[in-house]
């Protein structure tokens, strides 16, 4: 039997036992049918039904609207943020509360005018927008985006910004966390690798006026608009069949945990005993505001960079990896994805306590 | 122990056994490392030999030029459609063989002008260009792109086109397939789901001073510019992490089979035995012309529609699938990539001999 570490990465990160599972008995023979999961014609017989599979789930869990649908792109959140302004044209509202805002925001600048109505750039990315902050969204604006949870600060708005405008959001690292209304949000997008799946899936959500109308430029390639994609059940060009075969293995093993609302209750939970036992120690201190702290990935340190090395090394020797901070910001993060176990994060809590 | 099919398949296709048992090892603990191969950060220790090993593999394959380098990108062909034009230059010269250069062609019409020099529409792109015809090259023209291989209508080329500009490849669909002498390249592409892996990973392999350069329009998105992605070593943003660790393993299994040469012998071998098969039998006909023949994908007909379909029915009784031919085209199409074993084109040819 193997001896699976607690993998405590930022994405690409653990995913659950029972879906890799799964994986292993598919790859070679998928369910009787002759051929590996990898090996399928995406216009088949055989593959059809995994692809629609995997949206219904995502739809089921979110309880999606029937004003909006699921799309599986490529090429990750970033190049969600070239796509966005693309086919929503210029002008966009960006809060920036990190460095994939600020990227998001300097690719709608490429296509044109777009604004920074809010950043929290001056306590060092700590704190992300309160229910009650004004966000001054201009008039005119198309969208506002925001982007949901930042790995690297470790900060995750607890609330659905409110805005007299359509929302986008990059929902990528708490993406499959926690329920979301997506009544609000004219597009959604994930990169799958935190929570989801595997790298090299971007699941979407549009609104359907969105995804079935373009007016963007004629200059914009046709892979870049989302019509394209919506009009082709994310068929217009081979998709990555496999990770979106993983994607939906994850989203059943979510339903089968509970759904999103139970998932939410248990994430809410150990990252308040995670962020419980820092407080309580006088060796770590959390990086993020209290009021903003993420659920999905708690950012610490010594405050001494070599004491942090330490920690890490330490940890490593008792089967805890991931732990070291995104070099922009240096210290400690734990990334309590999903499919990271009760048992790993109690394990950490127990280290934390006695270093 | 699961039996298999014999998988023609035009796309995603069979991979390599070896390499799918590979995979199932790798999955929950990547060779002791007590995590999973999905589960790895793009930028930690465990997971940097894996994608320096695939691109140093492939690079070993086609013994690469110091001046050339090997990217892995998302998105497939349909994305370089795009990119070739933005980073190269308006002005591009298309070589049309079909569906997916008329696409190319297409794409790098929307970011300028864009050449169509040659064309075999007029045959219902039953035929390429031989080694003796004039492509007419406009002076000036920044790069002369072609398609290799032709898996909708089973052509390819087999030479490299002689050009007084840089050429630019889709070499999607007989890449690993045979050896190519990069030298005259200024940029190849391939999606990988051919011989090379699962989909979602595109493989570049770019002239350093195309790729370390960007000279395009400043609207362009960072992720869109290959110098973008050459600048970090493919990881600018999170790649399929997966998919490249795939395409190592089938790098590998390519070189265990005695490399390109080899590999190529025994498709020309194989593919000629096909062939032969067909012009033998008097109920079918080949599609594509003597010379351009494709030992890829063998597309040929009975020509009666209704018979096709009957051919399609009783191979797959006999554990053949994957025949049917692109729908646009029609037909029956048979793709032998690397991985399809010598014992399918085998059955298949019996099959072919006995209708």
């Amino acid at each position: 039997m193997a001896k699976r570490k607690h993998n405590f990465n930022a994405g690409p990160a653990a995913l659950p036992l029972p879906v890799l599972e799964s994986v292993q008995r598919d790859l070679i023979d998928y369910r009787g049918q002759g051929l590996g999961v990898m090996e399928m014609s995406h216009r088949s017989a055989n593959y059809e039904p995994i692809i629609d599979g995997a949206r219904d789930a995502i739809a089921a869990l979110y309880d999606l609207p029937e004003t909006h649908e699921v799309l599986f792109l490529q090429g990750g959140a970033s190049l969600q943020f070239a796509m966005v302004p693309l086919n929503l044209g210029p002008g966009g509202a960006y809060v920036n509360t990190g460095v994939w805002s600020t990227k998001a925001l300097g690719e709608a600048k490429r296509v044109g005018a777009a604004h920074e109505v809010w950043s929290s750039a001056e306590d060092g990315f700590r704190h992300v927008p309160q229910p009650g902050d004004a966000l001054d969204v201009p008039a005119g604006a198309p969208y506002l985006h925001y982007t949901s949870n930042n790995t690297i600060y470790g900060t995750e708005w607890h609330h659905v910004p409110k805005a007299d405008v359509p929302l986008v959001g990059d929902l990528s690292s708490d993406f499959l966390s926690r329920p979301v209304d997506f009544a609000p949000f004219d597009l959604a997008y994930a990169g799958a690798q935190k929570n989801a799946g595997p790298a090299g899936v971007t699941i979407v959500i549009a609104r359907k006026s969105v995804s079935r109308a373009y007016n963007g430029p004629p200059t914009t390639a046709n892979i870049l608009r989302y019509v394209t994609h919506a009009a082709k059940d994310s068929m217009f060009n081979t998709p990555n069949t496999f990770g979106i075969y993983v994607v939906g293995l994850v989203a059943e093993w979510v339903q089968q945990q509970g759904g999103l609302a139970a998932i939410e209750q248990r994430n809410v939970a150990r990252a308040d005993r995670l962020y419980a036992a820092l407080e309580e120690s006088d060796r770590f201190t959390p990086y993020a505001r209290p009021d903003s702290r993420s659920r999905m990935n708690v950012t610490f340190s010594t405050g001494d960079a070599d004491e942090d090395k330490r920690f890490v090394a330490a940890a490593a020797e008792r089967d805890m990896i991931g732990l070291k901070g995104h070099r922009s910001v240096g210290g400690l993060r734990a990334s309590i994805y999903n499919a990271v176990p009760d048992e790993a994060v109690d394990a950490l809590i127990d280290f934390i306590a006695g270093w």
